[in-house]
């Protein structure tokens, strides 16, 4: 009988617990421990560590698209797909063809439009049914190589509630579609095929079935050492903490049958919010692989975080063998597929992970810097290749192409909020929080300068100098001098099928040309103007709301941009949504332009 | 020496791991085992479950406040202190009063405001540094009790890099501190202090060293079990595998000097995205508290997130001793006073994660939901008293003031995306997450009667026939006929100071009354003039978007409300802003009313 937890209360008079019951019905609950009896007291799973990366599999086009509101159309599937591959993942869940017109058209798709890399395998799921299994098959014809991934459901709650059955009933259903899958690989011989078999609801299984049925599976698959088969267990639902489902998956891995033969996947969900450590202690167990999505995208609180689980290996010196170099891009095309933000504060992705709020954060942070950077200089090396130790940055932000960013945070007028939240308040401006931190160092610097307390006022005007262009009647021939570029007039046209064209008239420094540029949209033609005049610039990200001003409407846009390689935002306001948008391009790509002359300069 | 994992290549000739090497600069870190040495082989913590919940401690108002852009006003954290309270807890961290005056005023409000109930007990943050200890004291005169939380940095990098002192010099600022608070004990006579010390950056501090620190600190604090001490061990920087963290827990439990006498929190943090698997390893480990922000926030990836530390709890019929039964409520305070959005797949609290997208999933919920029905009927008792169990569900929704969700999805013309995606990419109208949920179930039931598959104009067609009013011209009295309200005409006005006013005419069913009424904003004075025509409205949710559809600049609002008890959503669009949102209200307030009369005809 393991140990229990029962007395926090005894804390004394003076610290003594005062917490009172909550009047939530926990009675309804039965504790996992009497639902599914894991016992591994000698289990050794504690005693290990990670080294070296596990096979990876990307369910993000199954699961996780599964799992939208609004799956991903074919064009964002493919952009997923190639996301994916350029990472470095080799095997990726593509599918359930059989459930799915749109899924069985995809991997038709990739199929006939050549797209899977010959180290890349593709994996399509399928229910454990006769017309399913055999509609999965017509799906992979063509292919190299396919993994077929079929499951039934094995949990005491699925059986009696959903299939009515008992243990051998549910079995059998394993058992006769791993026959019917052998039976039809003739239909597939240009294929090299290779199985998967979950027992899905696995953190419901009794484990001694569980491992009966998988070892029933594998007795008809016969794989060998050099042909094994992938048994997959699914944290379908997590059901408790994740040192229990590492019990269960080092118990598996010591009991099922040829274990040569197998590659031992997990595939962690993430309703207790410990999906990541579920993965990281299973793979601990004895497992060989992991299944889980970008951003920890899937059914419900999601699959487990392929982002966290790579970076969390990078940082211990252990290559993950997946490239997150890029990771800005990675979540961009992500956010775009998905439709779904990345949350600021998402492991080594969110938009706040790497900035300090605090003082003596700040300081700490400072100080281990200046220490790398002398400690390079005395060594003769680049900062780039020593040791990285920084306080309160577990990994260089650079490594992941991102920066490390120090909010200094104004004392505005007590009471009244900060930067961000006065400009909200007083002038309708929703900032995106990439731009907060941006602006947030403006102000500072700003302040520094001229020191004391920061009004709105202030705020306001600081704001407007750095993303607003200045009034064109401080010049007397009408035009403005705040930046090198300005749109002075210009016409859109755009068809129903997205063409657009932009035609006007721009100032670059103290020339005007004339222009005609075409594009995707507006952003575009302008985009690609503004190349033709030397500048390099892409388009990252790109936010519109209204100003809620009464009867005034006006629409404020802000643009990421990287302008010669500077990543800056750029802001417009105007009464028309689309001009705003250009006007935040322009305002971008000024500021592009004029941090680089500093950094040139300096 | 640990066992490895350094196999997984050994996968067999067809399904040999591919992957290659990904280039990244992984031999920049260094394994957190090389750093820190953790080894206790006998551990126990794997055995032990939980059954208790810990002494928790929120610190939404230091460290979460402290990580946001902006931090709150006074008015927004004191609406998190009072909603901290009202959830059960019953230590609550309100700031770091000697480093910042907005968290100095607080406290004095809290303690001048008589805000803090007997049972609650404020807690304070200061760096072992002795103004600041002095101006601690000075903040929380007056207090019934406070618990004063002082801490110094202890890990072998800051000592290093920060404090360029050895171990003894770093331990002297402790003790420093400790000897300088008993000595400032006189100036606040009436209050009962209680002492807490963190060795800040604990996980990067040599166990042996921590202990002695702490050690030394109690040893000056002379703690007894009746009045304790609190050592919290803080993940600064989440570094390694949370058993590891577990291991060092146990390792101090074990080794703390006066172990009676001390109650042992946690503090975890979530870089590596395993916070929550910390905590409870930890808590498992011997630890008596455990400290954490609602939602996880905090600074980067966050500190721990209590709502999913206590609904862990709940799942295994434990009481977490704190009230989450409203959480949406809980949400929309966090999300105004922290100006962050909760993530759709947020554990527990997200949109998205009581929702089921698969057609095998909601087949079995429904069975789950139909089995659950029938038990209940048979024993003659209320469902609700039940023990939960349906598959894919892991709590009942209502237990937490939720609801299951179904999204079945409309096969729409292949390749163009589903609802949302095409109400966003043909009309510019960018849904909130709960909406899309709530329109696919009616897209859904419009679809089943009518058949086939759907086309971008019929989901226009049938959004605009839910949510918008129908043309006045189909009536030829000119008014509307698709609800029971409809304001006909109307003007606003507001002052400086919030205040509003609505004055016009409004339709209730065949009658038209005039109507004059004030409030925060137009919303809120048309609200209450609806609650003078009887119909019980709160406000829950509100955002508003400029519709990017060229010069014809228009604005699409979207508001939650609760209508008599019924959740559900409205949409206002107009070229005004403002009136897009109070045709929102109106919106959703007739679309309430139907669907309320619906369920009591049935």
């Amino acid at each position: 009988m393991p140990g229990t937890l029962t007395d926090s209360s005894e804390a004394g008079a003076i610290m003594k617990n005062k917490q009172q019951p909550s009047g939530m019905p926990f009675q309804r609950y039965v504790p996992f421990h009497e639902q599914i009896k894991v016992e591994l007291p000698d289990r050794t799973w504690p005693d290990k560590r990670i080294e070296r990366a596990p096979q990876w599999c990307a369910v993000d086009l199954r699961d996780g698209n599964q799992a939208l509101v609004d799956p991903m159309s074919p064009d964002r599937k493919r952009l997923m797909f190639d996301l994916l591959v350029k990472m470095g993942y080799k095997e990726i869940e593509v599918g359930f063809p059989s459930a799915s017109q749109m899924d069985f058209d995809f991997v038709r798709h990739l199929i006939d439009d050549d797209a899977i890399p010959d180290d890349v395998t593709i994996q399509v799921l399928v229910q454990a049914r006769e017309h399913l299994i055999r509609r999965t098959y017509e799906s992979i014809k063509g292919a190299k190589r396919a993994i077929v991934h079929f499951y039934n459901s094995t949990s005491v709650l699925q059986r009696d509630v959903v299939f009515r059955s008992d243990r051998e009933g549910v079995k059998q259903i394993a058992v006769d579609a791993a026959k019917l899958c052998r039976s039809l690989e003739h239909l597939v011989e240009e294929t090299e095929i290779i199985y998967q078999y979950s027992p899905e609801s696995y953190t419901g299984t009794e484990l001694d079935y569980a491992v009966e049925v998988c070892d029933a599976v594998t007795e008809v698959i016969e794989p060998t050492p050099e042909r094994k088969i992938i048994i997959n267990l699914p944290a379908t639902v997590e059901m408790s903490t994740p040192n229990v489902y590492a019990d269960s998956i080092e118990w598996m891995h010591r009991n099922l049958a040829r274990r040569d033969s197998i590659v031992l996947s997990l595939h962690p969900h993430n309703d207790r919010g410990t999906g990541v450590a579920a993965a990281e202690l299973g793979y601990m167990a004895g497992a060989d692989r992991i299944e889980g999505c970008l951003f920890g995208n899937g059914e419900r609180t999601g699959n487990v975080d392929l982002i966290a689980l790579g970076l969390n290996l990078f940082t211990q010196g252990v290559d993950p063998e997946i490239d997150f170099s890029d990771l800005d891009e990675i979540r961009r095309v992500a956010e775009h597929c998905n439709q779904m933000r990345v949350h600021e504060r998402s492991p080594w992705a969110g938009d706040l992970v790497y900035t300090a709020f605090s003082g003596s954060h700040q300081d700490a942070i400072k100080k281990g810097f200046e220490r790398m950077s002398q400690e390079a200089a005395e060594a003769g090396v680049s900062v780039d290749e020593m040791t990285w130790a920084v306080p309160y940055l577990p990994i260089d932000p650079k490594d992941v192409g991102r920066s490390y960013e120090a909010v200094i945070r104004v004392n505005s007028q007590s009471g009244k909020g900060g930067v961000a939240y006065l400009l909200k308040a007083d002038h309708g401006l929703d900032l995106p929080r990439r731009l907060q931190v941006e602006l947030s160092n403006i102000v500072q610097a700003r302040t520094d300068t001229e020191g004391g307390e920061v009004t709105s006022a202030q705020i306001w005007n600081i704001f407007g100098d750095e993303y607003l262009p200045s009034d064109p009647a401080n010049y007397d021939d009408g035009f403005q001098r705040w930046g090198r570029f300005e749109l002075t007039h210009f016409q859109t046209a755009s068809t129903s099928t997205g063409e657009s064209s932009i035609v006007g008239e721009i100032r670059d420094g103290e020339v005007v040309h004339d222009f005609d540029s075409t594009g995707n949209g507006p952003i575009d033609a302008l985009l690609t103007m503004l190349r033709e005049h030397s500048v390099e610039v892409q388009l990252h990200d790109y936010v519109e709301h209204t100003m809620s001003q009464g009867q005034d409407a006006r629409a404020a846009s802000y643009v990421e941009l990287s302008v010669n390689g500077v990543t800056v935002w750029g802001v417009g306001i105007d009464h028309n949504s689309q001009n705003a948008s250009l006007k935040a391009v322009i305002s971008g790509v000024n500021r592009g332009l004029r941090s680089k002359a500093v950094a040139d300069v300096s």
